[in-house]
């Protein structure tokens, strides 16, 4: 009652509004200024992700997840090695072959692991598996989400034990943050103890599930790699002419860590259906994300009434909250839920 | 006098604010719904640009211009042909290669011809140089750009006679209409006539430069190649999440035909320009751009009063005027420049 | 006693020796001609391996089982494509991401199998797993090895049960035969019902491994796709100048079925062996390749005994028989394996 | 009289036949041995290579000029940099975009300059004209072609003013060396003087227009390029499994100065021809490759009399001698022309 359809839709972060703070920042960039990245917005980027950081950083605004992915990938990774990421990596699965396309043709060498959380062991047998011939294809970088694709939060220790590995066997080591605010939020553990501290080269940091309109941030550990970077945006189509809007997007949700409030935010609303959903959890909820094990006819009963959300499997469905998630509608939700 | 410095850049129309109405269509699709481009203001597109073009075409948002032009010319382009385009084109000068990595190698083959544009003659003799034998690149496509990079429109006339020379050799024709709005607004030729009436095949049809934020349009007047450039476009990090505030965008600049009303103001304040300028335009003033032969003290002077514009070789500068330059900047830089 | 280490080494048929007759042939071909593909013998391998086939086909020379997997792929599927094959499939283990490379970054898309087969219902279940959507990648092709990698031939049935599926499913259909003779030989099914009746679209004609020197063939059932081939083939840079040595080679293999013999040898050679075997026997032996299970220590005891060969995993050797195995070397490791 | 149309074929070295001493060296790797380059032919390439340049190189076989030419401008240049050289260059011109292809979508950047060659200060412009920002593409290589494409020698000096530049700049230098036997035969200069020491970072060291069967050679100097090339080899589909058959050529060619000695033949034959050419030369012919000025009449008198060549645009013809060319061809060739 007073809940429009819209409210109630539960299937992905990726729809939800942008935050009104962002549309303000849009519009007071809105001006004649410098095109491209050289105006003042995107010059403050790299000293303001620097700060959160606390260690000097290269930030580049991109439009999309898989673009900041798939260009940290391409410096990671020559068109001859390959990228360790798990079986179920956004990479893998929902970007359209996107690492293919920006490394020239490196191949994705997939692991196995609970939650699609990836462990050293797991990432070391698969290296030697590996002949060290000119036969097979040599890892060269290794790509890991947090939060996962399930909703599972790597810790800064879980990380560290990933990246010793990698400088080890001499893998880049990219971390893709999607849900990197809801990964901070859950763990309590610090941007920096969660990536460059940890072995992390670069970090897709994910804004616009989380309240933002268009800009990701491309955030290089690896100062170093940030001007190549730079030339593969432009010829990847991805250097916005109006770039200005993007920077102050992210500025925006920097500013008094909207980001990480938004984080919280949708954290909280995961925990209050999680905590509705005893043992139909498949996963510990410690993101935005619930996947509970729901019988075709329970999720009809949901459909019915009026709840959104995706099959994710036989006798499974994924719900995902979002920062703007009204309390009403989540309330409901893990009422609705409870009573099945 | 009451003119900030930033009314006075005359280097890029790049660098203008989007247009009020075109934010406020942001801010109204900004609610929850579907990602990607399953919205309903994505799902608009295809009927609303069929419309302004009198014919079935099928319309995608994209980000920026490099982005429209490559994934057209690597749908009318195979990796192993070669692209007929000028040799100032900007696919060519400005695009950091982003052909190259859209086809996966591709061949630009380089046009010469006065004012950036390209005459039916020059592509003829630059095909029949090729042997048609696997040793050499054969040539696929043909790219235009209208307006040109000099700001010379094609009439319908001159594209047609390209388009003709396409179809009988065999090759895609695709447009680069960055400023198509004001080639539109400066011929009085219909867009029909202007591209796929003319035998063109794919548009890039700009509005970042015209008044837009950060949204320009994929025009497939070859409908057929739209469900792989939907594809190619995911694969290349381009399909954002919240795609409906692009179509949004697109829809506010077709309403009323804002784009042809931006453009006109653009082109009105060059040809201001134009006319104070006498002989010193290198070409005719048809788009809004003016190039002027300004030695590198006259160059000196007109920045000494405020105005903002690119060097364009010895002895030579471009002005760029936007659809939101004001009068009083527009007639003090024609006064500046006819008091040189 | 009589015998060198060379005799004794069954690691590879790639390291065997050349057919005189193929020595002879190239020695006959050597006098100034024409460059390229352009001479006689070039000229009659269409003609040559249409007799074979009882159809009409295209032919190519290409150097290497690479390069001509890989060019069939490349034509077969699109770069945003994937391809079905087995898991331990040559294209995936063992070609250092020539796919990769070749397609401009297509996805392989690995199934489980006992002995490398793939089977119908494993294809289907793949492809079922895909959404449809711009997200995941979509199938394009289908490519199986016979005799497969752990030498395991596919009667003609199977591959017609695999060539309906293909075509029901929309999928480019590859046989990688760098050991085809092999499976003929075995098999007693024809070329043409190995092939084409059953549906395979393009054919890698293995001959370095049975006696040739350096001369693969690519045998295109679908004619339509030689033309585009022959300029990748180019492209590639495997288009030799003294190409006519390598239509030789294959003309001298075809010749009097030269290469049917040569299969025979190699399995008669493996049969001997495998008869000798027992239950050490991991595969039943189809074609000329062995894997046995054998302890490490056994395995020393053969290598001490002076035969060469390769482990393949814990307590698992792999023996490979070639054309040219002599059959003094062949009795003696037979019996040295019985004796184990 | 006694000479028979092959003989009197003037088209291309590419046709010529391949050496006795190769065909021997061929017959007699021709043994089962270890596959790829793992045999004792291959292994030797190195240390004979690193004789005849008097420095350490590292050797690897490829089968033609356009895979040489092309490993070596993959590692040169990154996807994103671009390739200067001649507009008539090998490269750019007869390689159906190879070079776009192994570097996955870089640039070849063309310069002029007479008989296709290039000077230093063509470069330079050439780089100077490039803007330093992410919107151009940034060269990354210098190729040249020695003896270039109209048969003319750099000297070691002249090699080396384009290889300071090309350090000072921070280019990679790339040679294709097609003929590089006759351009030392040519000029002099030793290998060493004509290489490396002049700057030079990797060389396509051609052999099979100069009496090799199919084995080219690329030679580096940065040795610390081979490993990527060798991978890179691979993954192009151009490690042959019986690569001791192509080492065993090279090696037969390096016996004894035997590529020297072919080279001075050609030469020898080239400079007949031209002695009775006159002013009817277009170039002065410093190596095997004669471009004549020859009305379509004085051709087809020329054709009439027995004699094979390419027309070379409209008046000009071009003659290339091979080291098999018999006397008596040369001959009745110099006096055919004489007598026009």
């Amino acid at each position: 009652m007073g809940l429009g359809a819209v409210e109630m839709r539960f299937f992905s972060d990726n729809a939800a509004a942008a935050h009104p703070r962002v549309i303000a920042a849009i519009a007071q960039s809105n001006r004649l200024d410098t095109a491209y990245d050289g105006d003042e917005w995107s010059g403050r980027l790299d000293a303001a992700f620097s700060d959160l950081f606390e260690t000097e950083v290269r930030a580049l605004w991109v439009t999309t997840g898989t673009a900041a992915n798939c260009l940290a990938l391409a410096a990671l990774c020559p068109p001859h090695g390959a990228i360790l990421c798990h079986r179920d990596a956004h990479i893998e699965h929902d970007e359209a072959g996107a690492p293919g396309f920006y490394t020239n043709g490196a191949k994705l060498m997939l692991l196995d692991g609970p939650g699609a959380k990836v462990a050293p062991d797991a990432v070391a047998a698969a290296i030697d598996r590996v002949r060290k011939d000119v036969h097979q294809v040599q890892p060269a970088a290794l790509s890991i989400t947090n939060a996962s694709e399930y909703g599972l939060a790597y810790r800064a220790s879980e990380v560290a034990a990933l990246g010793d590995l990698a400088r080890q066997r001499g893998l880049g080591f990219h971390m893709d943050g999607a849900r990197f605010a809801n990964a901070v939020a859950s763990t309590g553990d610090s941007p920096a103890d969660l990536t460059w501290r940890a072995g992390v080269d670069a970090l897709s940091f994910g804004f616009v599930k989380n309240g933002g309109l268009n800009a990701e941030a491309l955030i290089l550990f690896r100062t170093d790699l940030a001007d190549e970077i730079a030339v593969r945006r432009k010829r990847a189509g991805h250097l916005l002419s109006k770039g200005r809007m993007l920077a102050a997007q992210l500025l925006a949700m920097l500013d008094d860590d909207l980001w990480l409030a938004n984080a919280r935010a949708a954290n909280a609303a995961a925990q209050a259906i999680a905590a509705a959903a005893g043992d139909r959890l498949i996963y510990p909820v410690e993101a935005n994300e619930i996947f509970l094990k729901v019988s075709p006819e329970e999720a009809a009963e949901l459909r019915r009434q009026g709840f959104d959300f995706y099959d994710w499997g036989p006798g499974e469905i994924r719900l995902v909250t979002s920062w703007d998630q009204q309390g009403e509608a989540v309330e409901r939700l893990a009422a609705a839920i409870a009573a099945l």
